[in-house]
């Protein structure tokens, strides 16, 4: 008797605080890392991207509060990134050796494991909308180039002439890195090399990832890909699990940096694997992927991530990660350099 | 002083043992998991299978023996079934929705953690050595379409006419698939739906992982694609973490089957996560995925895998996956059906 007291106490405090507590939600993104410096930066220019990231964040939270998914909390949180030219993304997209710009994105449904994702495409306005159509609307989780293209353009997606995508700050940037190339004759053509003085030019990203009030996590990542590259390289934005992942049992992740260490790394699949398998918190299981791994390993960037509990972690190893979260205590933050 | 014995017996022992032994060489190969039958195949037919296979698993494992780096093994090895009309690589590579074909490949260093990958190629001869080029010669580590086919001929790799993977058998498959389709209207568009009657002839591919005698692990996966696929689709074959992957402090591994699943499960990094995080051995790890996992997750198909120890594991959870081995005794095995 005594017992079965006990339990029913305990489930009534149980009942009780849940239904106390409204259904927690939470987003964090970013905008790429790499070396961002507070005496490289103007206040004019710091406040042009925090405000661009706040206007992303608060998109995002207004859709997880209004009891929105949070698989339309990402993608449209990424709009807002995509349309702005200050980041490499959408309409802020480097360029390639060629001239030309080619974008890669993905997408990840925490709930279901669905993921879809696009790589090299030039004519799509928002390539994170491609990768959600990929996902929805195929019985495929990747599509490249041409046939990706014509796909979103069969799915109704806006299509956009390349010279969209053209802004004079990156064809600048481009003509920058080419004289210097050719001054140094740097072909060493060791995996990874970037010349020393383009470190954060030659890539960035934009990401998010969220938790909305069912419990469901979601992540997404869209990138302009990486200045100069050649070849058709692709990085590690549309590789599921290494720049993109989401599962309900773990964790959302959202990574940015150098993308060929990070596909070697298997860096968003491994922090979930961390805590799975390993018992870490969400933290502990990013910390020592960005913080320790990846730093052995020279690969340079950062990661957000998110788990079913809204426990937020933006751990990089570089100067500077452009980012911003809301808890779910509805606390706002949004960061640049190393101390916020 | 007596302590100093002990451990001065304890180590010649240790150093006899180590003498004695001869360096551990074994390697391992697929060329394919589907619904192979044995009512579907011919006396004749299972043994053009089995010579090439094993003509495969030679070639592979004489460069073990001679020394040579389990890199060059998997290479040769794969080069093999790729000029094999039998197999979904190279020249039987299955044809897309537009009577193409585009061919994936990867391949990875578990000393290095190097890798090289590319994607929806169609001139180059041994889309393996695409790989391995991208890997060894580039700053990248995935190349995709015109870009990567434009590095491989940088690279002095063999160039063959589109026509090159022409063969009647896949070019019917297609005829058949297509005529079917249409029959049925059947575009459900679920992610990983797959016509029940062609579950076998849809996706296929070849892989091999090998062992040196200096301890390096290393794995490569080739395919000719999925029968009929649209829209620059691209599988797990090239995605590193997913279709290959390699690390010598865990394992090597090449995956073979229904790609859109194996993306999403992160298949071969899984493996290597299980084996390093909860302490698994190669079996149970590779047997944990392919057996548990992935059949729970509705994804058909089966892993080759090695460790350090020359341990082999080759699970499916299809009705056959042609396969091979040499293990570190030197012992072959060759088999199609769950029952070899």
């Amino acid at each position: 008797m005594k017992k079965l007291l006990l339990c029913f106490t305990f489930m009534c405090i149980h009942c009780l605080s849940q239904a106390q507590s409204s259904p927690k939600i939470a987003i964090a993104i970013h905008g790429g890392a790499g070396t961002i410096k507070k005496e490289n930066m103007t206040a004019q220019q710091e406040q042009a991207y925090k405000t661009v990231l706040q206007e992303a964040l608060k998109t995002g939270y207004k859709i997880l509060k209004q009891g929105g998914s949070s698989l339309d909390a990402v993608e449209a949180t990424i709009h807002v990134m995509e349309v702005s030219p200050l980041f490499n993304a959408g309409k802020g997209a480097v360029f390639t050796h060629d001239g030309k710009n080619e974008l890669d994105a993905a997408i990840m449904d925490g709930k279901t494991r669905n993921a879809g994702a696009v790589a090299g495409i030039s004519t799509v306005k928002s390539p994170i909308s491609a990768a959600r159509a990929v996902m929805e609307k195929s019985e495929h989780v990747m599509m490249v180039g041409k046939g990706a293209e014509q796909f979103a353009k069969e799915q109704g997606l806006e299509i956009v002439d390349p010279s969209y995508f053209y802004t004079q700050k990156r064809y600048d940037q481009l003509q920058e890195i080419i004289h210097t190339e050719k001054q140094q004759l740097d072909h060493s053509g060791s995996q990874g090399h970037i010349p020393a003085q383009f470190p954060d030019q030659k890539f960035g990203t934009v990401g998010a990832v969220a938790l909305d009030e069912d419990g469901n996590l979601a992540a997404a990542t869209s990138t302009g890909g990486m200045t100069n590259k050649r070849y058709g390289r692709v990085g590690d934005v549309p590789i599921i699990g290494a720049g993109t992942y989401a599962d309900n049992n773990t964790c959302a992740v959202s990574a940015t940096g150098h993308g060929e260490y990070f596909i070697r790394s298997v860096v968003a699949y491994d922090i979930a694997a961390l805590m799975k398998y390993k018992g870490m918190s969400l933290k502990e299981a990013a910390s020592e992927v960005v913080k320790h791994k990846l730093v052995d390993f020279g690969g340079d960037g950062g990661v957000i991530a998110i788990d079913r509990q809204g426990n937020i972690a933006m751990p990089f190893n570089t100067s500077g990660m452009y980012r911003a979260s809301m808890d779910i205590n509805g606390k706002m933050y949004v960061g640049i350099y190393q101390s916020k």
